[in-house]
């Protein structure tokens, strides 16, 4: 099996990181970025999804996976703090996808372009022997000056998330238990996890005001994703679990889960929140931006200089160990 | 099984073909167009090779394989006449790929990366249960007035193809007949299957000047991607196979396969060579390109009006009938 991390930094080093004519932010992070004119820039980024590894379409429905492929996508560009205009669709499909399976996939994938008003603009449609398969080119517009990478962060900076992660984690551990009967609440989990949202405007209020030092979009759980900002600034982090924001529904989940639930909240990827860092003096005004409720955010801790990998804090002050690429074990 | 043709169809109604701010071209051509200021504009494609239905790692090397992925996406930018300027590569991989492979396949990729000017600004791996396939995105540059589409070609057009097609369906059949000893010409036609060329200075060249009033690169075989070129410009279209540029290799072939082996040229794709059409006036232009060796290729018929789908005439002036999409079935 590929270590995706590994393989990325040596795409990295072969290719001179994507340095090129006009590109001002090449390989590794969550877009490119290339000169358009003096004041503003091109971003853009790709994604895959696979039946059998992100989705399995006996309990997804095709238009929530045709809904989810946009948002993605997407909100990489919002990790940028930039706008998403144009998409790129290339579907790769096995012998068995029907007509009806991609009419379906395509209904969703128009009702979130229309949403977060991005244009599909081409694609590309192949046969494969057996997966099905579909990915994404987003293009996206940011002002030069605003621009955020994942490589800014500095001691003593604090540390955001936004919304309620965890939720998308939780709604697929009940979407996997198949249960037959739903409470309201287990329903509205299952929806996060088939229909996140992009952080766009979020992403572009904090881009635009210069308050971030460092950002990156929670794909692949919040331990990962943290210490990938973290590599990129040459920082560590700690992190103090008592501060996360977690909703109603998922702090009911602790009964009779425990600290498990941890492994779900910070592992379990797919959130779509957006993690970002901000020096004291603009923390006070990201403070303020989520008093007056223009973004729904909390700070769970602060940058330190660069060291092990992050560490998390349980409410008790124990460590919460983990293994370096962000999965949980050894904990009860 | 999907029909290609009526998807892309069926989505760029569902799309309103791509419609959207700054769009000058959506869905339907082999790039997308999006003006970037009152004089250029990004076009921008994406292709998928998939292990099993465009390639077999069993007889092609993965070095072949990388260097042909950025070749067939770059040949899409050659044929609306623009420049290939920076590619995104997303790598699809099941259990059993090794980091060998991705190595070899990388390497490849540079070699034709550092020969045709692309960079490689970002990319994805993904983890897949089962194929092995690879999706490029290039975006190129075009300067407005340049871009050439599949839709203008008018009757009495002059219609012509570059460089020697067939070769690259000639060297596929010798590859698949798994011949032990092979010949120099056979060892020729086989390389250009496996490193065709993307024909962007002749493109870049008939753009240009303003030469050209149809183009479409040949990726799926002559007839089929000359129907789509009529299709778009809503005309049709009589070829003279005798007119046909072949190279001294392909023609020696007719020795064993007789007219068998135009049911190779015409309908065994992966040319990447550019099919074209040209009002009488330029088309005088384009000879002197010829004779004066700056560009290579051949007139091979003309357009006329809107009618049946494009006829194909053999040297006895007797009709080489095609099935639609453009198989041969039929003729001996």
């Amino acid at each position: 099996m590929i270590d995706e991390i590994s393989l990325i930094s040596e795409i990295s080093s072969l290719f001179e990181g994507g340095k090129g004519s006009n590109v001002s932010l090449g390989i590794g992070d969550d877009c490119a970025a290339i000169v358009i004119d003096s004041n503003s820039e091109m971003v853009i980024t790709t994604d895959t999804i696979t039946e059998g590894v992100h989705f399995n379409h006996k309990w997804t429905r095709m238009v929530d996976v045709g809904y989810k492929s946009v948002v993605v996508s997407v909100s990489d560009v919002a990790a940028m703090g930039g706008s998403a205009k144009h998409i790129l669709l290339s579907i790769n499909g096995p012998p068995t996808l029907t007509k009806s399976h991609i009419r379906q996939y395509l209904k969703g994938f128009k009702q979130a372009c229309d949403k977060y008003e991005v244009t599909l603009i081409g694609g590309n449609y192949s046969n494969s022997p057996a997966d099905l398969s579909f990915t994404m080119t987003v293009l996206g517009e940011i002002t030069k000056c605003s621009r955020i990478e994942r490589k800014g962060a500095s001691p003593e900076d604090i540390i955001y998330i936004t919304g309620a992660p965890g939720e998308s984690a939780l709604g697929l551990s009940i979407l996997n238990s198949r249960k037959n009967k739903l409470t309201a609440a287990e329903r509205r989990l299952i929806n996060r996890h088939k229909r996140p949202t992009p952080r766009l405007e979020w992403g572009k209020l904090l881009a635009n005001n210069n308050l971030v030092s460092a950002m990156i979009d929670v794909s692949d759980g919040i331990a990962l994703d943290l210490k990938r900002l973290t590599d990129a600034s040459h920082v560590s982090a700690l992190i103090h679990l008592n501060h996360f924001p977690l909703s109603r529904d998922t702090v009911k989940s602790f009964d009779c889960m425990g600290n498990r639930l941890w492994r779900l909240i910070l592992t379990g990827g797919e959130d779509y929140e957006l993690l970002f860092t901000a020096n004291k003096k603009n923390s006070m005004k990201i403070e303020k931006l989520i008093k007056s409720g223009l973004i729904e955010a909390a700070a769970i801790g602060k940058i330190i200089p660069k060291g092990p990998d992050p560490k998390f804090f349980l409410t008790s002050g124990k460590e919460l160990k983990m293994h370096q690429y962000g999965w949980l074990h050894n904990n009860k």
